[in-house]
């Protein structure tokens, strides 16, 4: 049985389709392992190997292309009849002379789309070079054009069936981060803490269950927590310090992320409780301003123009497109919170809205998950918003 | 402070450099996030953007490359010296007409690098076709070739320092197959034993803490073990049921997987107990062919001869190199137990010799991780190998 229904899987090939015809493509090869999710169902970790999803506009189903012993697993989670599930033989995996992507072609020009305009997704992860050099080479009556972000953009706008798996993952989150606030204390070791937080992740609640986020938990304790991408280590916390903190829920590859500060000791230094006031303030001036209608760089400015009097620098963007997605990423790479994205919002979009200051030697995080609802917004999970003291 | 001796990181660009030189390579563009780690130390979760490391046969040191914000990270975690860190600006990010690689190109260039025999990882998971066009649309000057895996060669022997972090991750697995064996129960939620497997992951031992696996937990129950990459789900194990089980643990990045296949119940179907008999003879077959001087193919031989007589058909390989990494993949893509490889082993190599057979409705899977020593091989973990009945 298929996470969603048939219904809306159709739905979303039809307005991926709709965005082909637009873009002048009659095939569309779709590599990105959460586009290949979001258009089939398929769900496994075997994205280390070549693999796709081919949409034709004259086909009713897309065919799903991977491995042979991958089959099984595009059996138990997709909505493909089984002529529709196409596994390559084993010699072709990891192997210097022959390449899954040769037999893609083959099959390609068998099913009659081998001298087509087919799109592809120039920047997607695990479509490399060779793959797309193979594959280009080896249907030499087909012409080619960049795809990129086709079928994320689809993806923008979540279904209310995918918006209830978000806020499932906001329940969890909210766990998650009670955990986390539970089991960090002075002595105790970062990885014991990490340990914690995968339970919680994973366990969820008594009425779901919870799966890995893209993400490892980053804990960036002291000076580490300058940088913005570290994960753990088996250190120990000690007192009077400061701890970023950036985790998720994930509930069927759908992602509920949440960035806190955290404070070991009595009494917070003043330049980290300021940039805490600030950056809240600042945070909860962006969130206001999140409504269908509005762009992304409006919303980015929201938070400029409140932060504009602290003298708080942030280069980066102050929000993301989120969602849907495998392992190292929850990101939709399509629009962001930042000067010069006039992406329009609309209701059903879900963004990561993180306003992390990283300075030389601290820093200071702390993020939403919200998904764009008719007249404003929705916290996808419920955390108080404040630096956290634990004394 | 470095994961490794600065020795060794320069004894690891040296060998890379070597194998540069006989290729007639000058300049290498390293975009593996785990060979990038191999040679620099950097490790944080940032490979969802554009980021490389650069050899230069005429430079002491590579210099790294990423987003502005994760020179903090590779401070951190890198030997390189600050002017080696090169961090892009913000505004490169996910965006459509800016481009990361153009700034490449353009450091490149100052750095007199720009004119030169290039190598490039042309099936490297996170080097798209784009990031490909436009560095060498930028390098008009410049000449490349396919240095796919170059470093992934060099990193095929490991030292014994990194063997002494396998071998902590050996300790920690064992824990992580105990944890499992205990959690699963008829009744139980998969997701619950997914949790307490992730936590005894990250929670190592008393000495010493463990990482996150670049795999999640593969729990596959039932009809479900005839599919080799899925996670789990919040179901609850059943009696008279059969549950394969791929995990793994992790220190600083370096692995050791371990496969099982577990049954609730007092009497396993024969053709399961049969079919881990000769399994498990078969692996104990392959293991002893392991010594420095023979190939990948004779030791997948040995597996081959001794499973003949039993009927047992496996397209797949039957092992592959395996260490350093990150998600979705512990891998090294370079050689595997399977016909036509002829790599020779030597001492200091690593594998997972996967002995997986995925039938139409069931399974049976049981693997090892095994150092190549001067003589033979060693186990990096020590877990009995049988179908573990649980009745």
């Amino acid at each position: 049985m298929t996470l969603f229904a048939k219904s809306e899987y159709l739905e979303r090939l039809n307005r991926t389709k709709d965005r082909m015809e637009k873009a002048g493509l009659e095939v569309l090869v779709v590599t990105d392992p959460a586009n290949m999710n979001y258009l089939t169902g398929y769900d496994a970790i075997s994205y280390y190997v070549e693999q796709a999803v081919v949409v034709s506009l004259e086909d009713d189903e897309p065919f799903w292309f991977s491995r042979r012993m991958d089959t099984a697993c595009a059996r138990f989670t997709t909505w493909l009849s089984p002529q529709n599930l196409v596994g390559y033989p084993e010699d072709l995996v990891q192997t210097r002379l022959k390449h899954p992507m040769q037999f893609l072609a083959s099959v390609m020009k068998e099913r009659g789309l081998g001298a087509k305009p087919i799109g592809l997704e120039m920047d997607a992860p695990h479509f490399t070079p060779r793959s797309y050099e193979v594959l280009v080479g080896s249907l030499p009556d087909a012409t080619f054009d960049d795809a990129r972000l086709l079928v994320s953009w689809v993806r923008g706008v979540k279904s209310p069936a995918e918006i209830a798996l978000m806020r499932k993952a906001g329940q969890i989150m909210k766990r998650v981060m009670e955990t986390a606030v539970d089991q960090i204390r002075v002595g105790a070791r970062e990885c014991d803490v990490a340990a914690a937080i995968l339970h919680t992740q994973a366990a969820g609640t008594q009425e779901f269950g919870g799966d890995m986020p893209s993400f490892p938990p980053l804990i960036c304790p002291g000076e580490k927590a300058s940088a913005p991408h570290l994960t753990w280590t088996d250190d120990r916390f000690s007192d009077e310090m400061s701890i970023n903190l950036e985790l998720a829920a994930c509930v069927k590859r759908y992602h509920c992320p949440l960035s806190r500060t955290m404070y070991l000791g009595k009494k917070p230094p003043k330049r980290l409780t300021d940039t805490a006031k600030w950056t809240i303030d600042g945070l909860t001036a962006e969130l206001a301003a999140i409504r269908p209608g509005v762009t992304c760089e409006e919303v980015d400015q929201a938070w400029r123009r409140a932060i504009a009097h602290t003298g708080i620098k942030k280069e980066s963007r102050s929000g993301y497109a989120m969602g849907l997605g495998y392992a190292p990423d929850w990101g939709e790479h399509t629009c962001c919170m930042r000067p010069g994205d006039r992406t329009v919002l609309r209701p059903g979009m879900t963004f990561h809205i993180i306003t992390g200051i990283w300075m030389d030697t601290w820093g200071f995080e702390i993020s939403e998950s919200v998904a764009v609802t008719e007249t404003g917004h929705e916290l996808l999970t419920d955390v108080p918003r404040e630096l956290i003291i634990k004394g």
